[in-house]
């Protein structure tokens, strides 16, 4: 079975995907974050950069420091992050440096990514801690809502 | 004259240092952080990341988070930021996602900074935004400081 096929994965990214759509639903660009340790939610994140005005507030953020703020510490090991789309640098660089064991993500984002698009930062060896990465979990999905929400404001 | 000379980049870095200075007293890895906007003060940062417990907390993004708020904006054109040690991967990703101009930074971090370091993603094409990287400024005073920290610590 491919891994983007695996139950859990599409369980969770079903979760994320649903927060992506309230993201939309508050005119925030539709990505949603959920953070999981043992098979059970520590945080969830949507994107909160243009309510909030604040540059650093995608979903990914939102959701690591939800679960800093719920464990106690800065080291997020034995995390999975799923996101349904793949991560910036920024966000890139806080899962690394949280020490998050996984990621699991949707659509990929040719302009911004770094996990398959510009760089594939969880492979760079030079970094203190590398990360496994599953591309392509409801992707589907996730590129659809994204289309959808750029063509209504397209055609605001 | 070098611009790692300007009188200016000289006075805002040290600023960017006594803020890095009260990092170290409360214990955080010695790093400070001003952005300044046309010749003013709009905000400051150090690192917050182990009294926050939040891995998000670098004094860039601690500045960064304080501009957004302050402009009431996540859009920081025609701002500069002064940070005393080269910037990593998250923080850079915030620097050109938040449209930051100009960053003037003090040492080399040869672990984890991302201007010249592991990485150049200032002068990054496939990017947004690209921006202008001064460094060196202050550098002895910065790497004196964080030196100090990390000879303190193993000393504990």
């Amino acid at each position: 079975m491919a891994q983007s096929e695996n139950p859990d994965h599409k369980r969770w990214m079903s979760f994320a995907l649903s927060l992506a759509e309230t993201a939309a639903a508050i005119d925030e660009v539709p990505v949603g974050a959920v953070i999981i340790m043992n098979d059970k939610i520590v945080s969830t994140g949507l994107n909160l950069k243009e309510s909030t005005k604040t540059v650093t507030k995608h979903a990914e953020i939102v959701a690591i420091e939800a679960a800093c703020r719920k464990l106690n510490t800065w080291r997020l090991n034995n995390c999975k992050l799923y996101v349904t789309l793949e991560p910036c640098m920024m966000c890139c660089g806080a899962i690394y440096q949280a020490r998050i064991d996984e990621v699991i993500y949707g659509s990929t984002d040719p302009k911004g990514g770094c996990l398959e698009s510009l760089y594939s930062i969880h492979q760079d060896q030079r970094l203190n801690h590398n990360f496994t990465a599953t591309k392509g979990v409801c992707a589907d999905q996730s590129a659809a809502l994204l289309r959808g929400f750029f063509k209504m404001k397209r055609g605001k």
